[in-house]
């Protein structure tokens, strides 16, 4: 089905310029989104505890980078500790990844990530600190191949001279490169059949507006920034035939956590007949969580709805209530795209027979 | 059938403390609402190119308080021409209102505020400022008349316990006082049944943010801010019965257009099975405009979208697409509220049968 598509016509060195995880060979370069668009600076972190924080304070931000940068941290962590083997280190690192895990709670990349780290270390012989560098750099490595791989997937459902809205970032800045909603409309772009990009501003923290305009901006891809409430005034002017966002975690049963909106978008998008696309690496898939309804979502400060880049624009005293996921069920979801291929039309029995431990 | 209502038991003083508009006798004082809330501070006005150029900036805003403002407008036009008797007085003051009339595209009560002072100045005798004076009296205290009654009578559509959803700044910041929107919660707050308040931030102007929960808060009705896109996850907890708000420009088959994101709103309290309710005055209502299809949308500065408070957010050179209003079609509306009464699923037929010309 997929047959015409050439994926060498996407050249990835033109529409993808941004990386947000740096390993120096001993201390990791995280570039600090808090910072962008106006600062590109890159925060050097040197062990463990200082990765948990620029991850609780949202420096690092998208459930894979999230994923990438935590397994990074176990390599510092590893260099924290002495062991006489790789049980022992399991047994004197388990601290550290359990204050990396707790840095965020609704992204099961974070955890994926620190299992896949557990696991090579269980495998790993007297190596083991060369062994866990290797399982990080495997896990960015793989994240980008997998973005690339989805980015010609979920493009190959976008028929010519389409706009797509995208939300939140789900970019290079989100992942090690490429992106995974933004890495399908890359390759769409690429390929010609995107005609034109909007992508919402993603209140509270903006990171359509600080963020998934300016990346698609370096690698000169115009899009158009709108408010959130704007977008279903969009869909119904035709503008949009396709929603494409990102996943913080996919259920056995299609339904998917991603940022505050979503859901929102997905009910509009269904009332327009606009389709919504959820692309995700398959470490974003969590099947021992049955649905959507046993999702815990992360509620952060209060405090984050009370301005706009340091600036207050609420009185004192006021209550705000600000969750930062939201689920949107299967039933809204047209197609979920992962490096392991294309479910249309999620259901626990499709996402079953893709995602089922061997 | 609303009988049990007691109007006398909402105490206006406890529950309304606020006043955008003043005439003092020879200016017009506007409460300049893009320093709120951390200022409360008076425009003076005393020229109607003064007044039209505060509606442009949205120092008022609010299509009630644009209309009183502009009909005092008119009133400060009148003192700047010479003329024999009200109809050369009407000839000479068309240019001023016209730009009146221009300072706003959507609000149509700029529009019928400004017909209503022609008329009055047509059936004027020789004391035709005074007139004038008189009229753009009557229309603010018609108006602050007009919303306590729709409090009243749209609380009563709202089931004691209930929790409600505002969007924008309806209240009496938006109005002589009391509020539309605002005004039913207003009431339903002071008899008990509002048992919760939501207030969506409304980018990218945060009427929502900065005016209604500041307003709220003077009158100490404890109110919840969330991002506008966090409405449907709210709707989802069950939080919310109903989505109240306001309208621009009430069209002759129900559908109306207010603040961008009104649409949204209505679309996924619908998902929900969350009523919607507008208030609005009747002369929101324009019988002239036969469906939605056919309003002007305003769309301001790209620029709105940029930044907040004077603080850039986002990159220089990109695009935006900055609507503000859009419109939600009669079939995703509950029930319109005006001072004449109650149109529960308005069509043509219940408009015509409410809002035909005599």
């Amino acid at each position: 089905m997929n047959d015409s598509i050439d994926n060498d016509s996407i050249d990835y060195a033109r529409y993808d310029r941004i990386r947000p995880i740096r390993w120096t060979g001993s201390a990791l370069e995280l570039l600090d989104q808090r910072q962008l668009p106006f600062k590109v600076e890159y925060l050097t972190c040197t062990s463990s505890d200082e990765v948990a924080a620029a991850i609780h304070a949202l420096a690092v931000r998208g459930a894979p980078a999230i994923g990438i940068a935590a397994a990074w941290g176990v390599v510092l962590a590893a260099r924290e500790i002495v062991a006489a083997d790789p049980a022992e280190a399991l047994a004197r690192l388990e601290p550290a990844l359990q204050r990396l895990n707790a840095a965020r709670p609704t992204a099961v990349n974070l955890a994926w990530a620190l299992q896949r780290m557990r696991t090579a270390l269980r495998a790993a012989g007297n190596d083991w600190r060369g062994m866990l560098e290797l399982e990080a750099l495997a896990i960015a490595e793989e994240d980008l191949a997998a973005n690339r791989l989805m980015g010609t997937l979920g493009a190959a459902l976008i028929a010519p001279g389409s706009g797509v809205l995208t939300h939140c970032n789900t970019g290079s800045l989100a992942t090690a490169g490429f992106g995974t909603a933004l890495g399908v409309i890359r390759a769409g772009v690429a390929q010609g059949r995107i005609g034109k990009v909007y992508a919402g501003e993603t209140r509270p923290w903006l990171q359509g507006a600080r963020l998934t305009v300016w990346e698609l901006q370096q690698d000169d891809i115009p899009a158009t920034l709108i408010a959130d409430s704007a977008a279903s005034h969009l869909m119904k002017t035709g503008a949009v035939q396709w929603v494409v966002v990102g996943a913080d975690r996919i259920c056995a049963n299609g339904d998917v956590a991603n940022k505050i909106g979503t859901y929102q978008l997905a009910i509009t998008a269904h009332h327009h007949g606009v389709k919504v696309m959820v692309v995700a690496p398959s470490s974003t898939v969590d099947m021992a969580t049955a649905s959507g309804e046993s999702i815990e979502i992360e509620e952060r400060e209060p405090g984050e709805m009370f301005g706009i880049g340091g600036v207050r624009t609420v009185a004192e005293g006021i209550s705000a209530w600000n969750p930062v996921f939201d689920v949107t069920p299967a039933a809204l979801i047209d197609a979920i795209v992962t490096e392991k291929g294309v479910i249309e039309r999620p259901d626990e029995e499709k996402m079953r027979a893709a995602f089922s431990a061997p």
